[in-house]
């Protein structure tokens, strides 16, 4: 993309370094339940993941809050869990108890998986992007995404989501070798599945980590940052510009050994995703000088509104001033969450540092 | 205590800032549920609260896990809802389910909570004390605890555990006068409690902050670490030499402005609880030289047991090797762990640095 191009595009802008004093903004499943008019067309697919490879239900709703709201970027509407679809694991969702896969329970089960990307099972996926990039306004860019391997391995294991993901823990610590077969295949796919996003069009990706907090050091390194690391340099050597965020939720105090040398010279990620448990003065200090950030506003803070919702984004502004930032929410959009507030979010961030 | 009984204990020692090639050890739960000894007794009350206000049942089982295990210090049995049960608020616990208390809602809720300490329902927790002493060897400690107000307080509004405690967090949003006011009401009989217990014969308390780490910082600040720091002031005022050590989990990258000046002269907390989730290395320089650090293996770790946890178990005892440390979980043992593993954890910490 020319120098042009990006100047009219803030949130690329701020992916390349580039300091304004009203940061772009988007947020993290700001295309979904909390949308009367998504709830609306969801009721047009059978199951959550035909609506995903619905390609024309999928760009309707990947459009529906760039058109409400005016936001600066526009996620791909998806799932982290079409990977293991597309390895062959079972997966289903169910409606308001999420996500249900048949676990992978024995070497016999992981050996099962196909070993590479169904692109047959994807093309949905590929032809949703082709056909965003042609309905994006030019300062609007487009996000791809995928799970990192981690977080997907917790939900291959345990076959749906629990408090703490304590069977895939259990798992990695009792059969390690098993385990690391699994991410190796995370690794390979979801890299694949990321360059093939950018063949079709996305301008940036976001890999999700939603559970590497929940491990001790040694084992973050080994099935979080180890992989991340792996896909993003896989991705680079396909796709020598692409622009990738990572998002470690939890990671708190991993945080500096995850992003070290980030930010310089276009090495390992292009900008970092903050949880709502990150302090941001911490961050300005603690991480790379020149690495975008990306985040923190408390989801419940957005649910609630007022005034403490104003005091809440004023906080976040005055803490990323003079560093390259994306505002975001710490975590998803809450369905409850009122659309009064997020237009009260938007005003108040595009009014800028006072 | 004079300096030679001090030198006698292990845990007290490390909490004066001793350090020692082979740290003492507790775990957080270590009197529960994989204990077959304490389901056996758990069977002779008809509630949870019952067995906890019993001194018979509840002397029975904080000491049988020093027996078996011979830990060097040995917490009351006891729960942190005791407080909220205190005030007049309906506590009780189902089997499998945790805690149920009718939520707190309105101003008129908040108010008809009893304004200072039950002592007369607490009387029980208090002789368990005083029996305890009598029954513990001068080279095991005994530790007293309460839960921090933020923590107690995210029961008391939501009436159970939830994934996040969204309703706390959102109910300290739109009225956060009258959650100061809960908190208050929290900070002051919470400090009472603990004085009592200090009366009563504990050498050591623990303040668990478990919901801590689902806060942006500026509500940390507010709602946790503002809280326990009063109470710490509080409880000083009344027992100089208290010794309190403070187990905020999930607070991480808060850590530094948590213990901000601990450590020194006796001023603040005595000691901090590092969940798993805490870079040992990170803590090492980030924490204050002095404070003595307690944690923080992976309780899936314990779970799994082999050769993977003496792994584990040797990376903590290197990691804090020259600071002092007391060898403990990074949460509480799981009720499905093996009493072969906390045998295995005893030998290899006994055996220290190799």
């Amino acid at each position: 993309m020319s120098h042009a191009k990006v100047d009219a595009n803030p949130f690329l802008a701020a992916l390349d370094g580039k300091t304004r004093a009203r940061p772009p903004i988007w947020l993290m499943r700001q295309a979904g339940r909390y949308l009367p008019e998504y709830r609306e067309i969801r009721a047009r697919a059978p199951t959550f993941l035909d609506f995903c490879y619905n390609p024309g239900l999928a760009v309707e709703a990947t459009l529906q809050p760039i058109r409400r709201f005016g936001f600066d970027a526009a996620i791909l509407f998806s799932d982290i869990l079409v990977i293991p679809d597309a390895l062959g694991q079972d997966v289903s969702f169910e409606a308001g108890e999420g996500p249900r896969l048949r676990p992978l329970q024995t070497q016999a089960d992981i050996e099962a998986l196909r070993p590479e990307l169904n692109v047959g099972r994807l093309n949905p996926v590929f032809e949703t992007i082709e056909r965003l990039r042609t309905k994006l306004p030019e300062d609007v860019a487009l996000i791809g995404f995928c799970g990192a391997p981690w977080t997907v391995a917790t939900y291959m294991i345990a076959g749906r989501g629990t408090p703490d993901q304590a069977p895939a823990r259990r798992f990695a610590y009792l059969q390690p070798d098993l385990f690391q077969r699994l991410i190796d295949c995370l690794v390979d796919v979801s890299s694949d599945y990321l360059v093939r996003q950018f063949q079709a069009g996305v301008q940036a990706v976001q890999i999700f980590d939603s559970w590497s907090g929940v491990l001790p050091v040694a084992e973050f390194e080994r099935w979080c940052l180890d992989p991340v690391h792996a896909m993003i340099s896989r991705v680079r050597s396909r796709v020598p510009e692409a622009r990738i965020i990572a998002f470690p939720r939890g990671a708190g105090t991993y945080l500096p050994r995850f992003t070290a040398g980030a930010g310089t010279e276009r090495m390992g990620l292009s900008a970092l995703g903050l949880d709502t448990s990150v302090d941001p003065d911490w961050a300005a200090t603690a991480l790379p000088e020149k690495l975008p950030l990306q985040g923190n506003l408390d989801p419940i803070a957005l649910l609630a509104g007022g005034p403490r919702l104003d005091e809440a984004i004023d906080r976040i502004l005055a803490a990323f001033d003079g560093r390259p930032h994306i505002f975001n929410l710490g975590h998803g959009i809450l369905p409850e969450t009122p659309i009064a507030h997020v237009e009260q979010l938007m005003q108040r961030v595009r009014r800028g540092r006072q």
